[in-house]
């Protein structure tokens, strides 16, 4: 049986981005913010005054941002299940493509660079499951959409949600998930 | 209507670095080679000793080459009637990334980094058309693939093809094209 193809997104789905901007936030500034503070804003408001969209046109944001809890030893199960393809939008901050490209190659070294998508707008791509933080993302998918949750998205009720990898491993690995069945 | 979407590869179909090779193999070494020559040769064989390879990964290779003849004229056209996504498999060549980037902002002002494309494999593409010189993009293509004239594509006939620019023009625009009928 052909295997199932799967598009994972980076940012706030295996690159904590946002733990990482709040980290930097602290350092600079002493002031301690969190994802909690931030719930139910837009994404480009997790920080103060703009900060957030700041720091991530910074050379070096996206190259030191920690992996999601979970994320490698998840994938790397998945793997044995699915096609896993990286799809990131990346393509708004082209400054952030290498550093990407080698945060890949240093967390995900068993994810092949053939399996790497860059770019602007999602909707040309065609896999059979997304998991992406973004509604935006996963409302033009023809397969099926999962969203992975976030500050900005706690809101939205029209995908089946993952809090974090370990629910995302038994919703695609769990003969009884729903989405397999 | 919804309009139709089309993906265009960079390398071979709109930057023309086949010519560009040559081009800095002779002013290098003074030895005059041509597409000719390399006629039926497997890409890599462009030039002789690997040059050809070894170019490529040189940093600025990319940046500077040549715009194929006639490519800024029939884009600007055919995105009257199409959605223009540029589909490079830039992934092989990591130093590419912000160069092709840069190199579309220069030559292809009119097509927005939301359209931008850089992967690896393209199987995870879906769009209607695409336009392609390696046989390899457009065999798992599940759209209307159209070959691109190349010197190492010469034999192949499963797919319509198009010399230049000027018949891709014709080919997607021309009501009377067998495509559109």
């Amino acid at each position: 049986m052909k295997r199932k193809s799967l598009a994972i997104d980076m940012d706030g789905v295996i690159a904590d981005v946002e733990a990482h901007a709040l980290q930097i936030y602290y350092e600079r500034f002493g002031k301690l913010w969190t994802k909690e503070d931030a719930s139910g804003k837009p994404e480009k408001d997790l920080l103060p005054d703009g900060y957030f969209r700041k720091f991530v046109l910074e050379p070096g944001f996206f190259r030191s941002a920690p992996v999601m809890d979970g994320a490698v030893e998840a994938l790397q199960k998945l793997q044995e299940h699915y096609d896993i393809y990286i799809v990131s939008a990346a393509m708004e901050f082209p400054l952030s493509l290498p550093e990407k490209y080698d945060w890949m190659t240093e967390h995900f070294p068993f994810i092949s660079w053939r399996n790497l998508v860059f770019c602007g707008d999602k909707s040309i791509i065609s896999t059979d499951f997304m998991i992406d933080d973004h509604p935006k993302n996963l409302d033009h998918f023809s397969g099926q959409s999962i969203i992975f949750s976030s500050f900005h998205n706690f809101d939205i009720n029209r995908y089946p949600r993952i809090n974090n990898w370990e629910e995302g491993l038994i919703l695609l690995t769990n003969p009884l998930s729903p989405l397999l069945i």
